[in-house]
């Protein structure tokens, strides 16, 4: 994995700095809106979204320069996500990569603004792509329906709703980790497919789909094993307050199970992918395998 | 004005039909989440974005029907930026046009969801107007913007810190209504200009502008005036909550001669149209004397 190491961190490294010099030209009035949006948005984390999307971008021949924009939009949506999911009112988490959380930092009425600027500022760069042609359009488009009420926020309804759910089933569990987990990383691992015209298009969508519900199951078994300090946040938290996860359907043995296959699957998947998929392999044993 | 009320009749139920038609096509799961869009949605109101959208289509010639994904699109934003602005940790508001506001009837956790999935829908309905062309694109990315962080979220944001503001600036003031509330009229007004290559767009950008800070004048008259009755909202709430508002600043009397002088300046933009424009005469005097 040394080789898997060093690539990994050159995808993020590279996608920090341009984030970073994205961030620099956000100057807002007040300034707190945009520093409470940066204050997420540089947490840093493993930005798996974006390295996947650079990644796949070498599979089929998309360059880093062109994805850019779209991985920066997708970032942003994805701390929005996060910015409005630890509301008191929503998860309730006092913190976030080891830091408090945004409506702790800020108090919840600019958390709420944070978290829609993030989102509104996603759109305005990808309509900034949309000039550049068709494919371009559906690439935002993709990303935009992803995150929407199909998407993400669909499986945010669902996991509010099914908390306390009291005959919880298969389908209402899957249901909820396609939508609020997988349909954004479906969307970082499609989008450089339809800039060249949708290239193993349906491949992709089923890859981003299963290495999507293997990052929700790892994340559920780390909530019932894992600590605060590699996670940085608070853990047992789905347990305490009764929320649907694999853990609670299938118990964590179960699950573990659970994760080998769908790591099999995932790497059946990515062998029939046309291009260099070795990264690809390598990505989905550190999804199965990380601690935080 | 017997004329007008009727063109404006005419427009809001064209308008009322087509989002009831949109509305239709929404079928979430889990159902909540889109029922809490459309609550807020469909609570009808005066629809003054789509009317005066479609009203200076007919001063430039853009049709109806090519202008409806915008005016459809800058509801959905308005209205997610109400059901925010209405929570607790806002401006913490139980009533909406007469109504309990989304959260009262919701919660609070879905009242985040259907703002958040209102402004995402609003973006998926404009990416699907990108495919027709670059004036297409910059539609749509003007509503983005003036939504944004240098926008509508700019204002909103500039509210809250300003709230119990010991020393507040006339600078303060323009800046939140010229952004929080002029900023999706702008928007409304310039569409139709943009999509025709930007014709008159910077006399129009200022008309936007000018009709605009006149609406959040008469809001901030009628919050110190009106009737819950009438507003189908809390009133006297500005003063209750020490917000910076246009009556606070000057005082009542001086708010409604500002007024006066605010529709004199949209007036004389106006004359500058080429088009027909006596709607818009009217449309301003309907804005300084309306009562709800």
């Amino acid at each position: 994995m040394a080789d898997f190491n060093v690539r990994y961190e050159e995808y993020r490294s590279y996608f920090e700095n341009e984030l970073n010099s994205f961030c620099n030209d956000i100057k807002t009035n007040p300034e707190i809106l945009g520093e409470s949006m940066k204050y997420s948005l540089l947490l840093g984390g493993k930005r798996v979204r974006p390295v996947l999307m650079y990644a796949v971008g070498d599979a089929v021949g998309v360059d880093r320069e062109t994805l850019t924009p779209y991985a920066i939009a997708l970032e942003m949506i994805h701390t929005y996500s996060l910015i409005h999911d630890d509301l008191p009112e929503m998860d309730n988490d006092d913190f976030r990569r080891g830091k408090p959380s945004n409506h702790k930092k800020f108090g919840q009425a600019n958390a709420v603004l944070a978290g829609d600027g993030l989102l509104n500022t996603a759109f305005s760069v990808l309509f900034g792509e949309c000039y550049k042609g068709r494919d371009y359009v559906s690439a935002a488009k993709l990303i935009c329906d992803c995150a929407g009420i199909y998407g993400m926020i669909a499986g945010q309804s669902a996991d509010i709703l099914h908390e306390h759910d009291a005959n919880p089933t298969v389908e209402t569990l899957d249901y909820i980790y396609d939508n609020k987990t997988a349909k954004l990383i479906t969307a970082a691992i499609c989008v450089p497919s339809v800039l060249v015209g949708g290239k193993q298009y349906s491949r992709f969508k089923k890859l981003g789909e299963k290495i999507g519900y293997l990052f929700q199951l790892t994340d559920d078994i780390l909530d019932a094993e894992g600590s605060f300090i590699s996670l940085g946040k608070s853990v047992g938290k789905d347990e305490k307050e009764d929320k649907l996860t694999a853990v609670k359907l299938y118990g964590l043995q179960e699950c573990k199970l659970f994760a080998d296959m769908c790591e099999s699957e995932c790497n059946m998947l990515i062998d029939g992918i046309d291009g260099e998929v070795q990264f690809l392999h390598e990505f989905v044993t550190f999804v199965k395998n990380r601690h935080n």
